[in-house]
């Protein structure tokens, strides 16, 4: 069975919350688990500069929800769980797609059509506020998306017309240059769980009747005391239905302790104790990874490793695929064959070339050898020749392995580094045409 | 006296003609000979995607616009020459200039304007056939400009209107985050020079009445053999005014022969004659340029690197200054003190740290030791102490020079290239913090 991949980004302004543990986290957690799916996470932060001028807020926003999903299971050696910002072939593919993307699409957009419609209700302009990085959100979306090759990309039903968006942005880039993107679709989930706020409309950073996924034991309780119910008095019924407290109960309890609450409501429970079981049944959820939370938080230099490597490994795709389109497009290097699907023979016997061999310490070496036999590159010794020949391969499909492998490459002597790059990047693209 | 620094970019679209070389290469090489004058000329290939979608004349007009600016004596040395799509920074600077521009001030763009114009005259839909690249091309503008601070934008007054935009970003920008970007002006020449082409209309490509800065000898001698004349006989008086010959002469004459040439006009030149002078007068101009082209267009190698190399010395410029501005927006490091101007104690004593020394081999070295005392990097042994220093400021403004320096690094086992980038930020952030 071929692998599935999935992709969702989460915009980096807020503090998770409940609603979003229920309605997001946990599911996401959850389906990361599933085999042949392959799940990207992203911390969407050039998005977040749409909404927020808050550079302190975007800052701490990252941190909170990359603890949160951490401490919530998600795996990052399984899932590729990365910052949207360390990924730099984003913006560039962003471009590209901007140049194939027609403005009345955009025009079209729910979010931007909703923008203009308040002005318009309001007598204003109809771009009164709105920014280019509003009326842009698709297309930036669009890079997120096709940057990946998602096939399936999980959201509610008003983020469809995005993921169509999407879709044709790509069919135009492959229809102008070539198949280079997959299509993808819209997986819509309508049974996504929302959670009542305390003020019992859904619990929303909008409408400040949020409460934080990771608060105190105490804040909690506090929290919790402080969501709003009725003034029926202790023993007389109470209905479970449209109770905000019996909802969130529900989102994290077994079935039988919903059944158990539903009856008590019956029987007249006081709002008290239903708080307070309320607030023992989430906090039993929420402790250990509270635990977690709280270490994770206090340690943002690990948490940035950890997104700095999930960067590493999102960009092995990224970067290789970015060079394709590149020159797709026409973005080349101009010793590339000019014809991409036919490159000249006299282009590739001018290539550099890649040369492996073993010393007489016993260990394996290779070096880079430019068209005219100079030497640009020289690695030290490796112990098996897989090792040598991983490193070739790394380098081969990707110039910035350099630095990578800094430690097992030894000076060469009056080389510049963008000559090796140079040298890198024909090979990688005489490799991509051919 | 302070130096000005003027910024140009060519879109590589076309193949550079007489009337380019009259109006722009010749005027912009002597202009960045000026003293207290720094200059960038980008070949904006990114622009290019707006209209062109053919790869092959890209990446073919990349070649001949930078054979013929360096074949026409612009000096990479002296001034900063590069490729617009060689600076990963410029489209991530792009997305942050969507941010902070107003949508409406894009809706009253010329460009965009006289396309919806057209398509309003001809009853179709207003943004029929727009794409959204040709809507946001003045925040690509913008960033072009922004991103080297550039003080000074030579362009006709068509264009003025882009640099005000470019101001407008620049001025939200600051007034959002703080005092970042320089705000442009425009450099209007109103006598830039134009050149009538073959059919006596302005030479343009739009009308396809070009003559090729470079061709033979020979091609040269039969477009102008081909330029629009009347049909009046040798011996009848001739009029200068108006002719596209004399004018075509005027550009590449002294005032001395093109008074003379006026005088053969009144005598009763023949046509045939007059040809031939412009011809003879034109080659003596373009002939050693033209040596001097043939050799780099078939040497795409050779302006592969003086590209990057530019791209480099770019780059050195534009790679700290987008960590700045990442900074200033909230795109940070978590480690990073979460108030730019204030830095927490506590953050700055858990900074890795650069340690420099001597070694009994009487060699200077360096190493990186991570906040808890890791060792992160070590170099190789440097002669002078000075080199050793160098290296370390190298490393402590961008940690991409860990490529560069490559060569000088010596293996540290077990320890990731992402964690030593990470410490390299880390200090490269407190350093812009502080």
């Amino acid at each position: 069975m071929s692998t599935t991949r999935f992709l969702t980004g989460i915009t980096t302004t807020g503090t998770p919350h409940l609603g979003n543990f229920v309605g997001s986290i946990r599911p996401s957690v959850a389906a990361s688990l599933t085999p042949n799916v392959q799940s990207f996470y992203f911390l969407a932060d050039y998005h977040a500069l749409i909404k927020c001028e808050d550079p302190v807020r975007i800052q701490r926003s990252t941190l909170e929800i990359a603890a949160s999903w951490l401490a919530a299971g998600l795996n990052p050696e399984k899932v590729t769980f990365y910052r949207q910002s360390d990924i730099p072939e984003i913006p560039e593919l962003t471009w590209l797609l901007t140049c194939v993307t027609g403005k009345g699409v955009l025009n079209r957009a729910h979010a931007y059509k909703a923008s203009v419609d308040k002005n318009t209700a309001a007598g204003r302009e109809q771009d009164d506020g709105v920014t280019a990085g509003l009326f842009m959100y698709p297309v930036l979306m669009g890079a997120d998306i096709l940057m990946f090759k998602a096939h399936k990309v999980p959201v509610g039903r008003d983020q469809i017309q995005h993921i169509e968006m999407a879709r044709d942005m790509a069919a135009s880039f492959n229809h102008l240059y070539g198949e280079h993107f997959v299509l993808p679709e819209a997986a819509i989930d309508d049974h996504v769980a929302t959670l009542p706020g305390l003020d019992g409309r859904k619990m929303s950073k909008s409408y400040d009747n949020t409460i934080p996924l990771f608060s105190s034991r105490a804040q909690l309780q506090k929290l919790i005391g402080g969501i709003l119910t009725d003034s029926r008095a202790p023993g007389e019924p109470k209905e479970a239905e449209g109770s905000a407290l019996f909802q969130i109960y529900q989102a994290f309890a077994t079935p039988e302790e919903t059944e158990a609450l539903r009856k008590a409501y019956a029987d007249g429970i006081a709002w008290g104790d239903a708080k307070h079981t309320l607030f023992e049944r989430v906090d039993q959820v929420i402790a250990p990874m509270r635990a977690q939370y709280e270490e994770l938080i206090h340690n943002p230099a690990r948490i940035e490793q950890t997104l700095l490597a999930g960067a590493e490994r999102a960009r092995t795709l990224a970067t290789p695929f970015i060079r394709e389109l590149r020159s797709a497009v026409g973005l080349r290097s101009l010793v590339q064959a000019s014809t991409a699907a036919k490159p000249a023979k006299a282009a590739k016997a001018a290539l550099p070339a890649f040369k492996q061999y073993r010393e007489a310490d016993g260990k394996f070496y290779f070096k880079l050898v430019a068209a005219d036999g100079r030497l640009l590159l020289q690695s030290t010794g490796f112990d098996a020749p897989k090792e040598a020949g991983q490193a070739i391969a790394q380098l081969q499909k990707d110039s910035t392995a350099l630095q990578t492998l800094a430690p097992r490459l030894a000076p060469v002597d009056g080389v510049q580094a963008a000559e090796v790059t140079a040298a890198l990047q024909a090979l990688a693209e005489a490799a991509a045409a051919a």
